[in-house]
């Protein structure tokens, strides 16, 4: 296949209230697509068991999470109940060398901290078909507690409010639907005029 | 399916250096999804054996084609072969009317006078994989003389070089991949948060 596209890996950034479906959307997106990965965040949480150093997260102290972030090294970081998590800009130039476009999955905050930055990226919102649905999904999770629910649905409401600062709004009604718009929005903005090397197009016909 | 669209349709411009297959393309494309419709050009060419009025062209005298044209009725127009081609507005209103997304697979000029009407629309570029390709397509029409070859050769990398006007480019080197790439445009822009609407969002979502 004839490639014109130069090769910038591009960022793509995904948030969703919880209980939208956002994680099983993204982990099959780049399951079905090997040129799209995740980036692997930096966490002062304790891993889980089973959870590898590198792979599931690069687990740090806190000090470490916190010179990290006053030299500036996090593209992005957030508190999640206590725990910090960041993404951090060597990761994501690690994978970009690779060629490989990178998907965040990440919440509205820390979407907009990457929007701020200027670094660039594509930023896609995934909606619940409705509030009733939303609440109905939460509450399939029968770990959580009531108060959790209550608190995921007002948090996730705040979340919603976000979206237009966003590219792109995928509804996760029907799962195949949902994912083939997540797909389509990788696979266009890869087709993008800016995406193109425009020395290469010119070499190949002669401009 | 809920859909948070609003029920605007997107007008798709879709051009191509002769000989880069975007007929078969965009007919495909037309024929996978049925939501999006190819708008049916005014023309003041003789009807071929089997074309009917109304379903191919809109046949029209010459007098015809220049008073409408003359009381700004054409979207764009040109000239192919010393025939009047036009897109009415009409045309493109009735489409919009019925839901459709429409499809308008026309030539650069034409297209820049769409973008330049400030009516918006999404903007692809078709090209082949190399010169050599497109020339060993043309010569396979068996058809063509050497002259128009040549002729269809130079249009082609004239039209080529407009290809930064454009919102995409789909190299259209394996057929299979290169119709994903076009549906892709198509899903995406659809899932555009510019094309939710808002209203009903935020009924949904109590925000």
């Amino acid at each position: 296949m004839t490639d014109f596209r130069n090769k910038k890996g591009i960022l793509f950034i995904v948030s969703a209230p919880s209980g939208a479906g956002k994680t099983t959307l993204c982990n099959d997106l780049t399951a079905k697509m090997p040129s799209l990965v995740h980036s692997i965040s930096h966490t002062t949480r304790t891993p889980r068991p089973g959870e590898v150093d590198g792979e599931h997260y690069y687990f740090v102290t806190q000090e470490r999470f916190k010179a990290m972030e006053e030299a500036g090294e996090f593209a992005e970081w957030a508190i999640v109940h206590g725990n910090l998590y960041g993404t951090s800009k060597t990761e994501l130039e690690r994978l970009f060398g690779l060629g490989k476009d990178v998907i965040l999955d990440i919440d509205t905050q820390g979407a907009m901290k990457i929007k701020a930055s200027g670094m660039g990226g594509v930023f896609v919102f995934i909606l619940p078909p409705s509030m009733e649905v939303l609440e109905k999904r939460l509450r399939g999770r029968e770990s959580d507690k009531e108060e959790d629910i209550r608190k995921r649905l007002e948090r996730g409401v705040e979340e919603i409010r976000s979206y237009g600062d966003y590219d792109y709004l995928v509804v996760n009604d029907d799962f195949g639907a949902a994912l083939d718009a997540l797909r389509s929005v990788v696979v266009a903005e890869k087709n993008r005029v800016g995406s193109v090397d425009a020395g290469l197009l010119k070499e190949k016909f002669g401009l």
